[in-house]
């Protein structure tokens, strides 16, 4: 085996805290002594040791000389918990492979050379691209202050989300629903907007039996719930809806005033007017990149996805296909009036799948 | 090698014919003797020595007590040609094995039984859905009197073909056109309406530089190209457009006083009024099929695609999907006014590739 395949490995324990370890990035750690690995961790929950703590724990007094694989530069700060980068070298491990460099330009690098300063031969970039994937929000949130937005959607085969008439039912079949709860699970924030919810009475909460998931992935994703955002500017959506009985919420309004109201009910309001009169969309994101959201999925109605889509605010559109034709009167996929072809937004196509009798295209904007 | 093993080689082979073998179907032809391969052939064009025959000679006294795979059951009766049924009696093979039965009901099974009374032995029923599939043209015109109806469309992610304004362009690239040209070059018949002849000028020939195949197969799909059809109830398209300059076409109207005119000028005109005052498409189908139309592509706008739908004439959509967004008041995919979710046409995805940078989405109505 060689770096790449120890990393590969390191990855993949990385990816167990898909679900739980926001508003941390997700790492994995491998420790390789004469090419057996003695010992593997990955980082669970913010709070709780970091993926080289747990892998050096293992491997014990077998870690010294070793050479130890991390998805992420070991951190040389004190936070929660002490820096990996000093529990490396106490260990004596012999060399330290990164997958990437700590993505906060404030501190990038400096875990490396404390342990290059200490003797220890160091290596970074080693599936740096599958590393930054895996952690796309927390690197965007580091690097831009803002976190990674996901557009969901479901359409028909002609491009259309719900009848004229606005009847409207899920159009893809158990499996897709159940993807699209994992895409909330692994979320920091579930984002909506008053449509949704008053037509829907949707909740967007994630549901442990409908997520698919291993018991122990499940539980972890449910210990540790997105937090759901509601974008509504008139204050149309009340107290007593279903989406706010089904646990505290977070509401974007264009005006404070009733925010007692809605902290007597266990939720929260913040007031960020726009200078079209509704909620500051971008301003928003950076409030939520600052509380700490990695990943937001959107799942709204075309109005809502539409104007995310016209700021250009979108990192992946995931659409859900559904086999079949809603006709040329149903509503549209965006609400995204353009006049020219030149305006037409151009995608990449990253990826297309079965999910059970649907079909997912993941879609990144072309920049 | 078993008879499976041999058949996939006899598929193999017809498929060769693919664009060349109209009004007949594609068939080929191994001759199999003490577990050698010892001739090859497959059906060029009609009028030519079937399948069977080329295998016969190329296997010489060989083929003498070897075995025949054939993809469709030899004919018993005499055409252009003479039977090969016949033919593999006289070259003394002891077995036939066929993937299928010929689909004529009038004649099904003629053939085999010819084998049978000459003391061959014989199987039917291998790899017979390949064996459908690639002549489900053929078939069923043979099953039921009318072509298989294929529907090339091309969108946006979000189900648009162009902008309100009726801007349009190619939203594919270059792949994608080459699979269309394909899609022409194997059809019997190209199907188009007024309003993408008028519009975009369209010509819907086959070019041999941008099918993307091999010199062979490229000179043999130019020898036969596909019969033009366009429905035009109104004759709004003048001969003097491009359309009608580049070679003969057949236009179905309601009206044949205008016959002779378009005659003059090298065309034909077929009147088949429906009872709504517009062209009857069914009966147009009946009457292409009975002309000897095995696959018909319909390359029309969303109005026609859209009625072709509506009737439930379609055996399959090809859809070409470019991977951007045309927005919210760009045209619709087809002209489908549905009101109710429960009108929906439920459809199943047989398969999606990538072509290019372009997507090809394969879709079956669902009876």
């Amino acid at each position: 085996m060689n770096d790449h395949a120890y990393m590969a490995r390191a990855l993949e324990l990385a990816r167990k805290g898909l679900y739980s370890t926001h508003p941390n990035p997700r790492v994995g750690c491998v420790i390789v002594r004469d090419g057996a690995i003695v010992g593997e961790g990955w980082h669970v929950r913010a709070g709780e040791p970091h993926a080289e703590v747990h892998a050096l724990r293992q491997a014990g007094e077998l870690a010294r000389g070793a050479a130890a694989y991390v998805t992420l530069e070991p951190c040389s700060h004190h936070g929660r918990t002490p820096p990996c980068a000093e529990a490396l070298v106490k260990a004596g491990v012999g060399r330290v492979v990164a997958a990437m460099q700590d993505p906060n330009p404030l501190v990038a690098g400096r875990g490396l050379a404390l342990l290059r300063d200490a003797g220890i031969e160091v290596r970074s970039g080693v599936l740096e691209s599958e590393a930054r994937a895996l952690n796309a929000g927390f690197v965007k949130r580091m690097e831009q202050g803002l976190p990674f937005l996901r557009v969901k959607l479901a359409m028909s085969l002609d491009g259309r989300t719900a009848m004229a008439s606005g009847e409207s039912q899920w159009i893809t079949g158990p499996q897709a629903r159940a993807a699209v709860q994992r895409l909330r699970a692994r979320s920091s924030v579930v984002l909506t907007g008053a449509d949704t919810v008053l037509t829907d009475r949707a909740r967007l909460t994630v549901r442990g039996a409908e997520l698919g998931l291993e018991a122990e992935q499940a539980a972890l994703a449910l210990q540790r719930p997105p937090l759901r955002v509601l974008i509504d500017g008139g204050l149309r959506v009340l107290l007593d809806a279903p989406f706010f009985q089904a646990g505290p919420a977070l509401v974007a309004t264009v005006d404070g005033g009733e925010r007692e109201s809605y902290q007597a009910a266990g939720h929260d309001l913040l007031a960020l007017p726009g200078a079209d009169g509704r909620v500051n969309l971008p301003g928003l994101l950076r409030e939520l990149a600052a509380r700490g959201a990695n990943e937001v999925l959107v799942e709204a109605g075309p109005r809502l996805a539409g104007a995310f889509a016209r700021l250009g605010l979108v990192d992946e559109y995931q659409i859900f296909v559904a086999a079949k034709f809603l006709g040329s009167s149903a509503r549209p996929l965006l609400e995204l009036p353009l006049e020219r072809m030149a305006e037409a937004p151009e995608l990449r196509i990253a990826d297309i799948r079965a999910v059970g009798d649907d079909w997912r295209i993941v879609a990144v904007p072309r920049v």
